[in-house]
């Protein structure tokens, strides 16, 4: 099928290849990924971006003793196919099957799993520093992209890279994309690089030099006088001002610039940051052109590009009831972490463009500008993933909810995400959250909701997050027109069992009314933080046998607070919690995850037996 | 009693003094500091060196319009003296009066609450755009030290300023010292500027022109081409690589220099950064030696200097015991984030250089570069307080416990700190702790005992917490010797009732005991996680009446999950929880704070009085 690719069986192979040979593996490693992503879904964009840098560091470096770790992660696809993965593909991101990041527990080739952003120089550098305390010796290389570097931990770990100057390699993968278009002064500033008329001269030099006599010049210019290593190619005094030597930039999609480039900067024994241009979707004309779109995708027809649509989301119904209500408010401002399109803000950003900040991969920032705004008194609204406000939790304590300032935040991706697993499930915002003071946390139990419950986060002008699943309904349900303060809805009045249930899980808990043709009270808890009060009164002085679902993990969950509080007003009701127990939940089809966690029907049913039996 | 001082009712009357007037305000100020902070205890030296500062940005900006931030914010007590807030400083910190950082209730002239660090860009940005969404006309200027600029929100804010170009003065207070001497690459940067010979030919050369003709030449220097103004100055690459314009050094002490430099940049229409070149402790000899022993103080001795010393710390048993363990064990790593000697490291980074880690005030990189060197097989052991360790919550689910990497994280100040405040009380380290997957929560309940708990965290060699309080021990205990494997500890086998006490609470647990006469059984939960089920069962089969006891909020706290686990158990046990209840904690003396919130003796007998009436 593919011929050089085929004959790879483990990186050593590509050591052995020559530049025509390795120009035909980067065409069958890019055919590759095409025919299998299409199929399977996963990310596109980056990974056909990043096929050249792979196979040159593959070429450079020895990954049985050098070390590598991919800022994000999701780039890794060519570094997996290379590394003895190539038959895990056809089960990429699937239950049980490879996942789509890397995973120390899936390869010797794994050094550090990750998923989030900006976070690989720290790692990187925490292996640079114990080499040299073991006196071991081997490279240390952290791939990072343009977008995750406007992640602050990322210039914490270039300040203190600089600062104690470890030997160790950052290549800046630049491509001047976050998911969506690259923002910040940073990215300005490497924009400014790249389009410098020094950048295409300086590459015309350095290849007729090398060609010359096989690169002996250039060798034995940074062996003498490192510098003139670098007055080869532009300055860059931001990272040299930090400590670094900043080397580019180079082709990041021409091998034979790579190979020596790589190989001469492998040499060098202090921090050195090299900076490769590439192009998102590089080699698909669909993905050049719309490198957003296919920067994550479902499966796809390869020939067309098409991608299948999905139904109404949470996301989309979200943008446009912001939309709406923005229309009437002028004081309704929307901030996005890189994140526009994903979570659904692209028409407001449309509409609205003064109103709308992308702030890039910044959430600590985003939060204490929220904050900022709100103090001046607009109405902010922050749109973030639950798994990456995670960054941004001291910030909701400190800034947002202490002085009680009216941020709302619009959770997207809240409980299981599925495919991209662990890094990605956004099982902890509940707990994150509840503990939080001045907070009020939300969760509608279908998209048609959002706009009533964005309408109160308003109206309450207080710290307020509304929390939502990735997709869509999950449950033909007729939505609430408004939220009564503090206050539970009774969906149904049944009298056998009372299902509690937060957001989505209202769906789960008619299905399993349905499934045992039952008469259960069904509750949603539309406010998942205060609880009502009221209610639960009235549920424990019947002592009524009780089950939370949420779509969370279960310490320090709505349920855990639901039991703790039913025990401060005296109650001791039977209660049942359904969620996730103490361990972190792996990639796969959302259904075959709640099955595996035993959240789905079937798996729900089997845990509330004591309750039904009795009945 | 003080020449100018005494005749300042509000900001407005500072604008009116000549600079002769203000030089004698100036030294008055500091004069009022030492006399008021000697007494009270509070942030000293940050204070001191910033007076001049603060006199100059109140005589050009009018903050009756204008909004300022002060990052971190402990340098703001010149700037509440000299808002009207004279009188409150005999209550500094105390409970119900004045506190020791930015207030927005306090006062009109606070603009946004700040006890944490390297957030003052982001929130002052926030307010500089929804100023220019209002077509409002004002200044917003944040004051940050170059010790908050290591910290990854100060760059994110950095990076969005300089790309929007938004109108904003950042001051850059640069006294090279975060609490102790400042790191990283920006510092060693922002000090090659300052002992650049060329700072000092340009301030004569700012002086002779200025004296000449009233500053005439310099302003229209930047009236008409604003690059001239630059050109006086050193250039920065770095701020100018991000889109912001550099100006600076200059020196913070001459006020003079700052007054003039300060009005001409008040006109410029385009994000600023100033840099203002001040000494920690100016004016008081003890602290401009020793700017770290003086950066927060108790009360001491004006004359001398003398400090009171303080009995056995946590801080100081954790640090004897790590360098005896790291004797033994060369793996052993220690890493701060600018806190080497509140966190007791001092003397494992004398003795062992190599093997210490002072990342600067970045505690996502701080936790991300531990899970880096434990997966290069090294013993990481980041030291921290509860508060600050809020940052870096993503980091410990997503790189270290989702890889199950064995970091020590040593947690000082959790609990209540007292006089810092709000911002400041570890409270809730043990909800957002708990509720990942993989952690081990461990509570000393003497200092004497965290060498056995060191010991167990190493030999787990899994993620593991020890969390222990600011100060001391409460109560003579016998320290346990080691622990067992998720086994709690029996203290006494009383009947009554049990008291199951994480931490610092077994003492209180024992003062209750003593006060009411009582053998109720005392329990040391060692393990705050996990919890030791075979102890939980035993209470439960016999109907136990429990009170947990933390030192922590109590949504998703110990007690909670206590509460959770036996209802899973089958078990109704009465249990009673105590710990802090849904809202902040604000500051003074810790004995009166344990009063108000119901968590001392006094406050948890009369919480328990239905057990103890059916006994």
């Amino acid at each position: 099928m593919y011929k050089i690719l085929d004959n790879i069986k483990n990186p050593e192979d590509i050591k052995k290849l020559t530049l025509e040979d390795l120009t035909i593996l980067s065409e069958d490693v890019r055919t590759f990924l095409l025919e299998n992503v299409s199929k399977t879904g996963g990310h596109l964009g980056s990974n056909l971006g990043i096929v050249e840098l792979t196979l040159s560091l593959l070429k450079t470096f020895d990954f049985k003793n050098d070390k590598i770790v991919f800022d994000v992660g999701h780039q890794c696809y060519p570094y997996k196919l290379l590394t003895g993965r190539k038959e895990e593909f056809q089960n990429l991101r699937q239950y049980g099957g490879m996942s789509g990041f890397p995973k120390r527990s899936e390869s010797p080739y794994d050094f550090f799993d990750t998923g989030h952003s900006s976070n690989s120089i720290s790692a990187a550098l925490g292996m640079a520093r114990a080499r040299d305390l073991k006196k071991e010796n081997h490279e240390v290389i952290a791939v990072i992209g343009d977008g995750a570097l406007t992640g602050g931990e990322a210039f914490e770990a270039l300040n203190d890279l600089g600062f104690h100057k470890t030997k160790m390699l950052v290549v800046l993968n630049d491509n001047g994309m976050a998911i969506s278009r690259n923002v910040g002064g940073m990215s300005n500033y490497l924009t400014h690089i790249r389009i410098n008329p020094k950048y295409n001269q300086i590459r015309k030099k350095i290849k007729s030099k090398l060609s010359k006599k096989e690169s002996n010049i250039f060798t034995s210019a940074i062996r003498k006088v490192k510098d003139s290593f670098k007055e080869l190619f532009l300055n860059s005094m931001f990272f040299d001002d930090l400590g670094l030597r900043y080397i580019g930039p180079i082709d990041g999609h021409n091998l034979k610039e790579l190979n020596r480039v790589m190989k001469q900067v492998s040499k060098l024994e202090e921090p050195v940051v090299l900076h490769v241009v590439t192009e998102k979707g590089k080699g698909y004309p669909f993905a050049e052109q719309n490198p957003n779109l296919y920067h994550g995708v479902g499966k796809f027809d390869l020939k067309t590009g098409i991608l299948k649509s999905d139904k109404m989301t949470y996301s989309s119904a979200f943008g446009t009831s912001l939309v709406e209500l923005a229309k009437h408010d002028k004081k309704i401002v929307a901030i996005t972490a890189a994140m526009a399109s994903g979570t659904g803000l692209e028409e407001f950003a449309n509409k609205f463009p003064d109103r709308f900040f992308d702030v890039g991969i910044a959430e600590g920032h985003a939060v204490t500008f929220a904050a900022g705004l709100a103090a001046s008194r607009l109405k902010p609204v922050f749109a973030v993933y639950s798994t990456f406000l995670q960054r941004g939790i001291d910030q909701i304590i400190h800034d947002v909810c202490m002085q009680e300032l009216p941020v709302v935040f619009a959770i997207d991706r809240a409980g299981l995400v599925g495919n991209d697993g662990e890094t990605h499930q956004g099982v902890f915002d509940i707990s994150y959250l509840s503990m939080i003071p001045n907070m009020t946390v939300l969760a509608p139990k279908c998209p048609e909701e959002i706009g009533a419950f964005l309408t109160y986060a308003f109206f309450l002008s207080k710290p307020v997050a509304i929390r939502y699943p990735r997709g869509g309904a999950n449950y033909p349900f007729k939505p609430l027109k408004e939220l009564r303060m503090n206050r539970w809805e009774v969906l149904e009045k049944g009298e056998d069992i009372v299902f509690l249930a937060v957001g989505n899980m209202c769906g789960v808990a008619y299905q399993i009314k349905e499934k045992l043709n039952i008469k259960p009270m069904i509750i949603q808890a539309t406010f998942v933080k205060p609880l009502d009060i009221k209610l639960l009164k009235q549920l424990g002085e019947k002592n009524k046998k009780i089950v939370t679902l949420e779509d969370g993990t279960l310490i320090g969950g709505f349920g855990s607070e639901v039991r703790r509080t039913m025990n401060e007003l005296g109650f001791t009701n039977p209660i049942i919690h359904i969620g996730y127990e103490d361990h972190f939940v792996t990639h796969g089809n959302p259904d075959v995850l709640y099955k595996c966690e035993q959240v789905d029907v079937d798996g729900i049913i089997a845990k509330i037996k004591p309750f039904l039996g009795s009945e």
